[in-house]
């Protein structure tokens, strides 16, 4: 199988699906779409041409799926609807809120056009999704418990930027050690979020900054950092473009659980991810999800489908027997 | 949704499947099946009534799915087919090199009588096989490992007991931390069974038997032993009853993978299961998996499935809304 893949959006996450796919043998870049003026496009390399968004509907032929690389604020609720009337999607919406309702809008658009729009994939919405319905399905009476770091967070590290006096900055989400322990042997309550993760921050301050001033304002930021054990420390830009300009991140899904009465036994999943670049595991994700839209389209399949309702031997290149024989 | 269950096969496993059933509020337990004396089972409960597999063509209308509780060597093999014809059905027929062909007997049966006949269902295979498919699915350059342990082997334990001078043995498998640290980090090449796992046996010897000569009898035992880094403890009975009848178990699937070019970014996905007992963990994915078994049928499908091919939404109680909403 042959598969022929556009990217829509060349920003990180587009760019990460670039370097990742030259691990799947069976799937092929054909062109990268942009709304940006395309000479200011450097995609590294001669052999994948670069088009304006608007030339889309020309390669209705020449693409079996479609990776919509944008943002979830304004780019995906209005492209992903768009191109499911034209080909099969896969989109990484991870506005938890708002899925069902973007669902809704992509789920008609896919069916009338006999496509296949896998939206929301990625680890978390995701591959951590598909973990917390396994840890309920099979161990109903129990907690799920999900960790994210260690690792950057982009949002944060944004809203670091914006205190005055700062000239640049990176936040690091990290699991509390002692609410990760909790998690695993059903200990104690239900934590916060404020409780499970602590924030390390690396700050450029501008010379003759108030780093004390700048200090308070990041650890009482309400709604990023207030509540939680927060860590600020001050680094040149040199030591930060050095040392923190990676894209690391991860985390952990737990579900512990019980069986049995009257005197219950425990039992504990745990599936943890350490992504070396957020950008290349998401796309990774991606583009097995993207596999899957092709063969569930091949099928004669169509309509909105998500991580959690496609049978997981789509995602694999291989056949259902083989899969059976090396796996089962 | 209301499911009703008939347990086949009254040993470990039908047993853990009665103990977990009461956490799946959507189930109950009909009866318990059984070849052997009616009057020789005690269920425990005067609620769950116990009948003879020959009386099984009887409750056709009455049960919507029955978990084969039976073993994988015997047991199995004919009643999986046989059953199909009758029910939807879930074994955990784990004999690995003989799933394609046990697959080949039960899929023209259950598609006959339009059933669904979901097979070798548990932990491994089944949980963990979709664990590595969900690895080389996303990470296609690197490498899947599978760990056993920390936990009882059944096996094992059987193969001491079979030495002159052995009254009763439990043998533990263990990964190897050093094996698990090097899976984790991408470092060394793969590792046989033999370098990934130790193991750790208690012995109860007769009175005036050579436990030196049976220590050496069990380390050096071909396909069992052999090759593995082994500790023998002697201990006695009421040691051995005191510490170790429980049935703890679990294991490790970690897939390493790279993405990108040319300079390589590493991540890992590790999955990870400590089960309080084996057998009521390894039914309550049966469990799980005849819930789909019964919604699949009642969608019409029929034939033979794993979980590889089986939409992870089935296994759970919750309409696809209610997951996406609350787990996407």
């Amino acid at each position: 199988m042959n598969i022929r893949v556009g990217i829509v959006g060349y920003g990180n996450l587009g760019k990460g699906v670039q370097r990742a796919l030259p691990q799947h043998p069976d799937m092929a870049l054909q062109a990268i779409f942009t709304r940006r003026a395309i000479d200011d496009i450097d995609t590294g390399t001669p052999h994948v041409p670069v088009h304006a968004v608007e030339t889309l509907p020309d390669w209705r032929d020449q693409l079996d799926v479609l990776l919509l690389c944008g943002g979830s604020a304004s780019d995906l609720p209005e492209q992903t609807p768009r191109y499911a009337a034209l080909f099969n999607v896969v989109d990484s919406f991870d506005n938890h809120a708002q899925i069902p309702s973007h669902r809704q809008r992509v789920d008609p658009v896919a069916r009338a056009a006999q496509r296949v729009a896998i939206i929301s994939a990625g680890w978390d919405p995701g591959l951590f999704s598909l973990y917390r319905l396994l840890g309920e399905a099979i161990l109903p009476r129990g907690e799920t418990h999900t960790f994210w770091g260690e690792g950057i967070s982009q949002g944060h590290s944004d809203a670091i930027r914006r205190v005055p006096g700062v000239l640049d900055a990176r936040q690091y989400t990290i699991p509390n050690d002692a609410a990760l322990e909790a998690a695993r042997t059903g200990d104690g309550p239900p934590l916060s979020p404020q409780q499970r993760h602590r924030r390390v921050c690396y700050v450029v301050a501008a010379a003759g900054a108030n780093t004390a001033d700048i200090e308070q304002r990041i650890v009482t930021m309400p709604g990023y950092f207030a509540g939680y054990e927060t860590a600020v420390h001050f680094v040149s830009s040199e030591e930060l473009q050095r040392d923190h300009s990676g894209m690391p991140h991860g985390g952990t899904v737990i579900r512990f659980g019980h069986t049995g009465e009257p005197r219950p036994v425990a039992h504990r999943l745990e599936h943890a991810l350490r992504a070396g670049a957020n950008p290349d595991f998401t796309a990774s994700v991606l583009i097995a999800c993207a596999r899957a839209a092709v063969r569930l389209h091949r099928e004669g399949i169509s309509g909105c489908r998500t991580m959690l309702d496609i049978p997981p031997a789509y995602l694999s290149p291989r056949s259902i027997d083989d899969l059976i024989a090396a796996l089962l």
